[in-house]
Order: C-alpha cells, then sequence, then structure tokens
C-alpha cells in the first residue's frame, strides 16, 4: 500500500483525499489543516487524520478536535505528499520534501520549474515515471491536454486556437484576462504536449462558479468527418461527450447533472464536450468543452503519485483511478 | 430636416431619440410607449412626445403624463420611422409603415428578409441609399463589420474565428449559447460582408451586464506588424483603440471610463480594442474587442435614415453623426 499524505485541505485537497482513501493501492495517512473550522470537523468525520502546522494544534485542542501530528510528521509518515496549498507555498515546501526524502506531486498554481514533469496521465504518463517532483497542470490545462492527445494521435494537429471563459472573475463584468495573449494555458500545454507547437490560448474572467467553458478551433492535418471526431472523443476515458439528447449546455446543466446522479462532491471528473457543438469544415475542428474546475485534476493527481512510485503503467494506474473514482459511469 | 418618429423606447430606442434631438439635420417627431411609467417621466422630462399604442392613453392621462397622439400619428407625422420595438415585433409593424409609404430602419432582432438591405455604415452604407427598409444588424454584428471592413481593405481577409463571451446570460453560470456553432453573427456578417466567405462565430452567454466581450482571430492575407493593425484600427473613428497606459481590460473598466468622461447614458457607442491585446503571428491577427450593447448600433441607426433618405453620402453622415455624438471625443 502506497501511504500518501495531503498536505492542504482546499477544493482540491479534499478531493484528492477522498480518491486516495478508495484507491485499492492507497492508504491515506491524513491531510495538513491551518483552521479548525467546519471544514477540519467534516474530514474528521470522513475519518481523515488531521496534521497541524506548527503552532496551530491548540486551536484544534481547544474545540475537541484531534490532531494526528505536525505537518513534518505527516511528510515523515508518507511515501508520497501531494501537495494541494495555496498557490505559491507548494514551492516554499519543497525543501521539506526533500529533507525527508519524499516525493512529490504539485498543482498548477506553482511555476512549471518547481518539478521535472507537468503531467496529464493521457498525455506524458510514461515520462514521470519514478520522478521524485511532478506538477499537475491546472484544471484547464489538464482538459486541453486530454482533448489534444488523441486528436494529436489520430488526426495531427496543425494549430489550435482556444478561448478559456473561467469562472470566479469579480464584479458583474467579463475581463480579458490577461489581457495580452496568450494565457498561461498555451505555454502550459506545450510543457505536456510540446509537438502541437502552435497554440494560441486567450483568456477571460466571468463572475460565475465552479465550470469553465473553452471555446475550441483545431487546425487538424487531416479533414474527419464530425462522426469520427466523436468516436475519437467518446474513446477517451477522461472525456465525456454529453449526448445531444440530452439537451445541456451550460455549467448549471451539468451542476444538475452530477447532483442527479448522486456524485460525491458535484465532481465531474472527465472534460464534457457538448456533441451538439462539435462541428468540423475541411480540416478545422470546432467545439465547446466545460471543465469542473474543482475536480477535474483529481484522477491526474492520484496517476501522479503511482507514476512517481513507479508501480504502475499508464493504462493500469488510469483504469484503476476510472473504475474506483466511478469515472464514465452515468 | 428630416423628421424621425421613433417606435419604441427600450434601450435602444432611448438613445436613438437622444441622438436623433441632437442631429442638426433631424427633428425627433416623438417616441412610443406602451407603459406610463418612470421612463415615460424621463422622456417627457427631455422634452419629448410621447405616442400610444391604442387603448394605452388612458393609462398616461390618469398619471397627468400628455400624449401627443397614437402610434399611427407618429408614422404619418414620420418621414422616418425607427422601429426599437421587442424583438419580432418590428417585422408585424411593417404593413403600418408601408401602408403610410413611410420608411423605416429595423433592429438586429428582426429576421433579415424585414429589410432589402442589412447595414453597418463603415460596411455598406452605399447598398442602402434610397431603400425603403433597413435593418441594422446587432451589437455585436455591427462591432465585429466594423473591424472587419478595415482589415478586408487594408490586409484581405482568408478566415474569421470569433468566440462572443455576451452578457445578460441566466443563473450564475457559462453557457454554450447556441450549443451549436455557428451563433447568428457570422451569417449576419456575411449579409453586410459577403466577401469574408469564411467566418465561424461561437457564442456564450454569462451573468454580466452592459458589455460582451469577444475574443478574435482573423486570418490574414498578409503578414503586417503589430504597429501597422493598431495604425489601421486607430484610424477607424468608430473603433477606439484603448491605450494600454490606461490598464483596462473589462466591462467594469469601461463603465468607469465612461462615467469618468460623463458620457450620456454610460454611452460608448465605439469599439473599444484592448491595445495590449493585439497580437499577430505570421498572418494571424488575435485581439479582445468589447462592445456596449446598449449603444453600440446608435450611431448607425442614424446614418440609416439619412442612407433610406438619400440625403448624405457615407462619410458625409458619418462625419456628422461622430462629431454630433462626440464619437472619438475622450
Amino acid at each position: 500500500m502506497i501511504q500518501v499524505g495531503v498536505n492542504g485541505y482546499g477544493t482540491i485537497g479534499k478531493r484528492v483525499a477522498d480518491a486516495v482513501a478508495e484507491m485499492p493501492d492507497m492508504a491515506l495517512v491524513g491531510i495538513s489543516k491551518a483552521s479548525a473550522n467546519h471544514t477540519a470537523d467534516a474530514a474528521l468525520k470522513r475519518g481523515y487524520d488531521i496534521y497541524a502546522p506548527d503552532g496551530r494544534a491548540e486551536q484544534f485542542e481547544a474545540k475537541d478536535m484531534a490532531v494526528a501530528g505536525s505537518v513534518e510528521d505527516l511528510v515523515v509518515n508518507s511515501d508520497v505528499v501531494v501537495d494541494t496549498l495555496p498557490e505559491g507555498m507548494g514551492i516554499e515546501h519543497r525543501p521539506l520534501y526533500e529533507r525527508h526524502d519524499t516525493p512529490a506531486i504539485f498543482q498548477g498554481g506553482e511555476p512549471a520549474e518547481v518539478a521535472s514533469e507537468s503531467f496529464t496521465a493521457r498525455a506524458n504518463y510514461e515520462d514521470a515515471r519514478g520522478e521524485e517532483y511532478v506538477r499537475i497542470v491546472s484544471c484547464n490545462t489538464t482538459g486541453l491536454n486530454r482533448l489534444f492527445a488523441p486528436l494529436l494521435e489520430e488526426f495531427g494537429i496543425d494549430r489550435t486556437v482556444v478561448t478559456l471563459v473561467r469562472c470566479r472573475g469579480e464584479h458583474a463584468v467579463i475581463s480579458a484576462d490577461p489581457v495580452k495573449p496568450p494565457s498561461h494555458h498555451g505555454p502550459d500545454v506545450l510543457e505536456v504536449l510540446p509537438e502541437i507547437e502552435n497554440i494560441q490560448t486567450m483568456g477571460m474572467k466571468v463572475p460565475t462558479v465552479r465550470h469553465h467553458m473553452h471555446s475550441i478551433n483545431v487546425e487538424l492535418e487531416s479533414a474527419p468527418s464530425e462522426a469520427a471526431v466523436r468516436e475519437v472523443l467518446e474513446n477517451e476515458s477522461r472525456i465525456h461527450v454529453a449526448d445531444g439528447d440530452l439537451e445541456m449546455n451550460s455549467g448549471w446543466d451539468l451542476q444538475e447533472f452530477a447532483l442527479d446522479r448522486g456524485r460525491d462532491r458535484m465532481n465531474l471528473y472527465e472534460n464534457q464536450v457538448f456533441e451538439d457543438s462539435i462541428a468540423v469544415e475541411d480540416n478545422q475542428l470546432y467545439l465547446f468543452m466545460s471543465i469542473h474546475r474543482e475536480s477535474d485534476v483529481i484522477p491526474e493527481n492520484i496517476d501522479a503519485i503511482r507514476a512517481v512510485t513507479d508501480t504502475a503503467s499508464r493504462d493500469e494506474s488510469m483504469t484503476m483511478t476510472n473504475e474506483t473514482l466511478g469515472i464514465g459511469e452515468y
């Protein structure tokens, strides 16, 4: 059993902990949490041990919430740490992981140089096998890599242009953010899939929650039919082609879809591609794809644990992760 | 003086009335209004005569709001009617305009067949001269035509892909709307600029107000520098290239910008192109452009009045409209 510690228990950390706890080949050592609040209470109720940063244990004890040890204890007790601390704090913790010779998985908010490999399981799992430090690219970049990897293999890609409309903007307005293209997603895709070569990503932010929306244009090397593209995407375990008969087109529909199917924490781990949006004109492919920002990188974190411990091949790991999390089951 | 009636007094109608009232060669006969409310009171305070649909006059009289006549009276008293009724009601009113031989300007919510010409002044003013019925394309399409016309002339266009993120969505989510590309904007651009030939428009809706945001990619026939593109756009009277030094990138910035400069009703008649967003890679142009949905079509309505009455050339009309409305003055 791989002993896994989760350092940080926010949006991503809580979901990584859930997923680790469910995996047949992993055991959750515990999670780190700085504040003794409703989230800490929920973690204890899910049966997770809490490790507190130095000077924070008293806060928990005052509220009768049990603390299993310090963050350093968490690192010592773990074979692998998944670092899900707020953006920029991961790189500050790398010396701690190094000191204990503990491999670590970082998130996309950290700079690429935090790790030797940026990672999306479908695209470059094998490159990360046995590496000490791996970085999971952001949820949007993960979604793009899952889409581009099979398109590259099946049809080739000459050029791609993506407009990413991201939730969590401020004020009731639309922002071009960053106003100067590209957004970080293009360069991050090239970290994982350098053979794409020609990619432009233009980012916006809008005041919504949970789901991003990508407007995708891919200039393919060949000119497949729409049905051929749909078939390739439907064969991808981490892409869900939402049947046109379901009449979905929004983040609202996807929230209801996840809730109706009883998905824990409203998780939708797969890229959501709207079937009716798939349009091909000559070698130009267009589609709309939605990304659940809270859960889309969770399976990648799990696969990265197996990659750094070199305990499974890509297909073995993805299959185990998928089956355990119910990916592709609706 | 051209006698102009404005049938409808909503978002567009009130701004067309303001603009007509200011034009040196036009007189505002009045506006039509169905409800005796705060907007009607404001119209009277701006000195506009109100014409009421049949059966509505009593409502106004009961509140001591003066009524000048019926909607039919408004049509009879006008040389030209600008129809700004809610979507789909314009085409129902066309028989009334025909009966009195009164030329009419319709808005983009009406089907293209309501008029012999779809219209954007910069692109096809001359085609509309002397026509009885002209349709102003929607605010987003107007913005696209203003951008594409000079790019076509200066650099040629091979293909263009636009993602339009539109305000006024519902719920706190992002919708792909319509989920099946293209949105109506692509076909509408081709009504005005058929020489574009290859255009894809992908529409989304988000829960914001006032300003839309376009992510634009134009494949040019030539490969100009970014400076050359900026210069062409800066020479367009109805495009405002927002200086990068101003550090604007959102609808919020644009609202404050209009208010700080004392623009009536927060009007920004010009396409707002963010200077820092202009990027050229080989023959691929990328930029972000924002459209103030409430005012961007107003100058086109004014120019269309001169076109249908054949009282000015394109350049004469655009110049008079621009100077009167303060377009390009910041």
